[in-house]
């Protein structure tokens, strides 16, 4: 894409208003705009980002086995009613329709997809079912001050799984525990993000959070170094150690939940009587699980745990473009000319590239370049092209190199 | 994707409490579920087929140099203050949040989008801009009986474009019209669906609808057979006869408004005070245009206009499936492993296939390929096999034909 093109534009300025660092640095660099405390919307960099961690997500989810759908975020009142949450959980938008009919924003969707997975799933031929969305959710928040962290208003990844028995269901929760780590390694966070040890509520001793350490975090857990897992602090009292190894000395940071992963077991599947034929005939109750990953939360993070003093540092599977080249200095129409058929050539190779082809100066292009953090940054300059090369340089790196114009694409695709 | 997987089913039974043809067969042939009235969940079929819709306008939207946001569907009252709309818009859900700050959820997005793009645009230089998102939209409607054609909740295109002048309004909205044409045409609409010439409010003269005449048409429309356009009911009275020929015999029928376009002018850019330097460093008023297209509606409008007595005939470009593989009859291990394969190869031919492979009737199997309505039914049975061959028929034809295996896929992509 030509930069000349983008509506959107980098600013220096820091944005009234907003105390929270990825928001900050995401409106400044042309990848969000404030809307309203919590309430933020996507411009084309930033959705480039939000559709490829959510492509990420998809992919993952597919793997092993999900199937998705899309739920409304209108909900109607009596299915909040018949799990008793209508009255209790405080985050819901409440609203009235016209026909005085009451409904809430959906803030997460068990009580719309048991009785959906219940019209079309009668027998033990027919499980186990894995069902999962990526949809807007909406929570009333008291305090939404952390960026696309928490948000008023935020996307969701929802998988739904529905079981036979106990046995089976715990066999799917550790099989999405590995799929969360490969989406968390895809999307740069690996090595800060731990598999975190919370409360089980009243069906399983524990349930599972993934957590990644950053100063930005809102919660606080407890690092066994060494078996790289954690407890939050909703158990540490009880679990005094590391439920693995029962190590007592722990590690506190601050840190995202990025991911849960949760027994759900009967709870929902009781409150509508979502019950299935065994092999026998019998009517047995369904066994549910529920696991969430926020994909505008998960942006959120990777901004905050990588960058530098100029700007984001995108991992490579989630940058806007993967290359950023920049056009630098006054130049004839001949040069203009083949720096726009470099462009095209690396279009024509499928590399992504954000072309800052703008009459500004040197300086502002390198320092929007490291603002905005693609991975490849690209120096064409009257100097270069009398060379027939280009300038590389990796973002995360100091190092610049000369690479000729025949072995580019070869070079950015390695 | 193979059948047997798949967690939604085909019903039988028409569903209790839905009047509308729409969504009566798209949720017998387990593309939606009613959650409730205008509220509908799309299943794995039901999203298949609303993405490759929403890809299309995607695809025509960047081709007239639409750039993609997403905006949010929580709206602060502030900004409908600003217009005078938070207390005369009928079809705005309204509701307050904790903080007591009241909210509007998006009907519609000059509120949002005005704001945004005056942050980002402030000279001549930066003129013409076109920003555009797909995104849910909630309307308070008092009546929600047309299935997806009027829900309470449905997905919208919605494009705006900000211009220098109104010349250079007028021309962008003539290519808008041109773009409109494309979609509905790679979505099977294009020969019944009129250019509509509809009230332009205080701006203009006329505004435009693209309205295809269905008997599930909420709207009347009056149309020309010469000119191939209409007018609706709105002018009817005042502009008696063809805007274009002035012929004054017109056929009256019924249709669904699938888009309009409409000359905002300065209505919103007034409101926000959204100006721009001109050449000579003069400040000037934007001229804006919004241009809407309901992907849901159009998902709706395509079931309505293209189904037969057994089922939905989907075009082949928003089909769920270009194939439906079915496997008929008893069969021995070496003749499922030989049809298992010939999916294989579909799939690696990068063919999209639903493959019955499930263990019921050849009658049902028939049934619901009809009722589904992928573009291709391809059986596979002992005798076909015997022949190495696939008997393939078209969902619009009456046609049998026989392929051998070697010249099934070359058959396919034609």
């Amino acid at each position: 894409m030509r930069q000349s093109k983008l509506f959107s534009k980098i600013t220096r300025e820091l944005p009234k208003d907003e105390a929270s660092f990825n928001a900050q640095i995401l409106i400044r660099a042309g990848f969000i705009d404030k809307v309203a405390a919590g309430i933020y919307t996507f411009l084309p960099l930033g959705l480039r980002v939000h559709n490829k961690i959510c492509n990420i997500i998809r992919e993952e989810m597919n793997e092993i086995g999900g199937q998705e759908i899309l739920m409304p975020g209108l909900t109607p009142k009596d299915v909040w009613e018949t799990t008793g949450r209508w009255g209790t959980f405080d985050a819901l938008f409440r609203l009235a329709g016209s026909d005085k009919k009451e409904y809430a924003l959906g803030a997460t969707h068990e009580e719309i997809v048991t009785p959906l997975v219940k019209k079309h799933v009668f027998s033990y031929k027919e499980l186990p079912a894995y069902v999962y969305q990526i949809q807007t959710k909406f929570r009333n928040e008291k305090r939404a001050k952390a960026g696309l962290i928490r948000g008023r208003e935020f996307s969701m990844k929802d998988l739904y799984s529905f079981h036979e028995t106990e046995d089976d269901l715990n066999e799917y929760y550790k099989e999405v525990q590995k799929s969360y780590f490969k989406i968390f390694n895809r999307c740069g966070l690996l090595n800060l993000t731990y598999l975190t040890f919370a409360s089980g509520g009243a069906f399983s001793k524990y349930s599972h959070e993934f957590q990644t350490v950053t100063e930005a975090g809102e919660d606080q857990i407890f690092i066994c170094d060494d078996c790289q897992i954690a407890i939050n602090q909703e158990i540490i009292e009880e679990q005094k150690g590391c439920p693995n190894c029962e190590r007592e000395e722990l590690r506190q940071a601050k840190a995202v939940e990025v991911g849960n992963i949760f027994k759900l077991r009967t709870k929902f599947s009781g409150a509508f009587n979502f019950n299935y034929k065994d092999k026998e005939g019998e009517e047995k109750i369904v066994e549910m699980g529920c696991y969430g990953i926020g994909p505008s939360r998960v942006m959120a993070t990777i901004v905050e745990t990588s960058h530098d003093g100029k700007g984001i540092i995108w991992p490579e599977e989630v940058a806007p473009f993967r290359v950023h080249l920049l056009r630098i200095g006054q130049m004839d129409e001949a040069a203009i000319k083949k720096v726009d058929s470099i462009y095209k050539e690396l279009l024509e190779a499928g590399i992504e590239v954000l072309f800052d082809d703008r009459d500004v100066s040197a300086g502002e292009k390198f320092t929007g370049a490291d603002l905005i953090g693609c991975p490849f940054r690209l120096i064409v300059s009257e100097k270069t092209l009398s060379q027939n090369k280009v300038e590389v340089k990796k973002r995360n790196e100091e190092k610049m190199e000369l690479v000729s114009f025949g072995s580019l694409i070869k070079f950015l695709k390695k």
